[in-house]
């Protein structure tokens, strides 16, 4: 018999180390909650009316379709038993392996605040996306029936908490829906006057970049209608606004894109975790004490290594490739990141970049953002309906997906 | 001050009203208790997953923005008061009106049995259009996990109850997805398996249509894999399956395209309503006792005219020309519907048409159909990505929407 290869979770970690498993020798079952695979870099679109939630994601099945050795299952791992060599599903059922690759990633972390959660919904998966775009959709369809202005004005404010490349590019875009997208479509409101303010805990947004593009990035931020407040802490926030210290806005729109958590299936490990949840692995990836599991992607806790999709990636194949190395009985090789810099989109032609050593912002940037996302969704067969959409808005500021669905399933 | 004119729905009836009263000397008001307009023709296919939901519809005060005498809102009529000319929304507030055209539709109806709704969702809605898009996606997901026999053929048993229009489209389209977009993705079920069971009440599929057409609509559905059950009534349907009297069907997913009903609007009028709870008209497509008020689409009662887009569309401008005419102080005109012909598709290159005395089946039916629909999504910025999904579908058999999203909002 085969080798039992089993994959928990389908993000890029998960479908990179499945792929690159593709033509090994063993019998490859993929788990996830979902049944599709998200280009969550473009997440952000679909929140904010851009693009539809298809365009940027695949059904797993269908991804990995062609590779005769691969089970998809649509399930939820509740719990890894690795001394059994185990995973227990939702359904009470278990799932044996020889080799795991654990991929299960991040959920939204409100820091113990959970109370915040209803409020301030994270952008995690479709679902959070869709929720999302429902909310900003309708915070103005209220402001326009609203009468009373004070109310009226907490229906047009909106708050992002966390100045992170999530909050950038969230806030960026709710400017530019309120100043371009909307204009000349409601009659007793002017959309021009929502406010847009970006709440973030350190001096200074996208705390990881560079200090000179973090401030490149506010300017751009401001200059498109934002409001950027940094080294402020969020201590409250109800369905009416957010509480900052002695400070109190009021918003009926409140995004949280602060903080995220390791994925609680790391817990079930036993195995000793970082501040953030994270599995603190060998330089190998593999589990201590345990060679044949393994943790890519965010739940994986490696020194010096960012939580975004290019890093998944590499761990994500670096792991098959260690697997494939145990079948013929060698020793797994350390893990090494190579770092093509990082990228972070505000808006029309805003951006800023850091590429090794070279710096970009602006329409630079931008373009290098575009070009870079529309090369990584090669891989998916959206990319010319993706492509078509993006160009439509960019050129009449129109965003097509600005449909409220509330699904009753 | 200019008269105010309020349209409630905007679906085609409401829309067609609402553009031909643009430049009327009115202030129009615009309400509808969703921010879109859907171009329900192609709703099975958001359902089947051949399209996304943004593709097939419009935000309708986006639609609407170039008609400066008119204001859209969301929002959710409760009643209407005839008497006093007057409009209660689902928070209480009222909106007054000079003239008003009620274009609300028509709601899922069960003949009584409300019971079955939540286990045969029906298809009015974009939410409904995914929830039904969802269950399909999952019944193929759990028969591929389930061990027992019995209870994987369960799953792998559609049954669509119904042979109208919808119901035509609904079975050879799951057909399709069993046969073909789903072919070598699943290791343990054969999709091909599934079993797709239409069920009519009447002796034959597509009842308006002329025999012979429904003679070859059964045999494309056949031809396609569907069992057509003609002259079946249900008498029951749970969360496990199907009764029609004597016999029962395990099937866990079932469809419902047996029957709508009016809007419950249409009873706060206090007129005669006909045994759909539609409202009986007068010859100008007023409301009895009321000319200041029409009634347009599938709400209105009117003889020889079927509940399809075109005739909704044509009373809808019917009745803004009449309000047109009753502003320079003449009277309205009757009604009279100019029949185009019904088309119904069933599948790749499978569908009936009737256009006056020209029966059409088969491929020139289905490019008939196919034709028909891009010219009327020409109104829509939408028809190139709709296009280039369809041309896709075609030559792939891919259907790029299988996304299972669970909305959380």
């Amino acid at each position: 018999m085969k080798p039992r290869v089993v994959v928990v979770g389908c993000g890029f970690g998960g479908l990179w180390a499945a792929r690159a498993l593709g033509r090994a020798p063993v019998e490859l079952t993929v788990v996830d909650r979902t049944n599709h695979h998200v280009f969550t870099p473009l997440l952000y679109q679909v929140a904010t009316a851009g693009l539809s939630a298809p365009a940027i994601s695949g059904p797993i099945r269908h991804i990995l379709a062609g590779q005769a050795n691969t089970t998809v299952l649509l399930g939820e791992v509740q719990s890894v038993d690795a001394a059994r060599r185990s995973l227990r599903f939702e359904d009470g059922s278990e799932l044996a392996y020889d080799y795991l690759v654990l991929a299960a990633g991040t959920v939204n972390h409100y820091f113990g605040q959970d109370a915040w959660a209803p409020f301030a919904p994270g952008l995690k998966t479709l679902g959070d996306a869709l929720d999302i775009r429902a909310r900003i959709l309708i915070a103005f369809e209220r402001a326009e029936r609203e009468t009373d202005p004070a109310k009226r004005a907490a229906w047009l404010t909106f708050v992002v908490v966390g100045g992170g490349a999530t909050g950038v590019e969230l806030a960026g875009t709710l400017a530019e829906i309120a100043r371009h997208t909307l204009r000349g479509e409601f009659r007793r409101i002017d959309p021009h006057n929502a406010r847009v303010v970006l709440v973030e805990g350190s001096e200074r947004v996208l705390p990881p970049y560079p200090r000179e593009l973090s401030e490149k990035a506010r300017l751009q931020l401001e200059r498109l209608g934002v409001t950027v407040w940094p080294s402020k802490l969020v201590t409250g926030i109800d369905a009416d606004g957010v509480t900052l210290g002695a400070d109190r806005l009021a918003a009926k729109t409140v995004l949280w894109a602060a903080g995220v958590a390791a994925s609680p299936l790391g817990r079930t490990l036993g195995a000793p975790l970082d501040r953030q949840g994270r599995v603190k692995v060998e330089a190998d990836l593999s589990l201590p004490g345990h060679p044949e599991v393994f943790i890519v992607g965010d739940l994986a806790a490696v020194e010096g290594v960012p939580g975004i999709a290019p890093a998944a990636k590499q761990m994500g194949k670096h792991a098959a490739n260690n697997i494939k190395l145990g079948l013929i009985g060698k020793p797994g090789k350390a893990f090494r990141y190579r770092d093509y810099g990082q990228l972070a989109t505000i808006g029309r032609n805003a951006a800023v970049a850091q590429i090794g050593r070279l710096h970009l912002s602006g329409y630079p940037a931008w373009l290098t953002w575009l070009l870079a996302h529309i090369y990584f969704l090669i891989n998916f067969r959206n990319r010319l309906v993706v492509l078509i959409d993006w160009a439509w808005a960019y050129w009449t500021y129109n965003r097509y997906a600005r449909i409220i669905i509330r699904n009753p399933g």
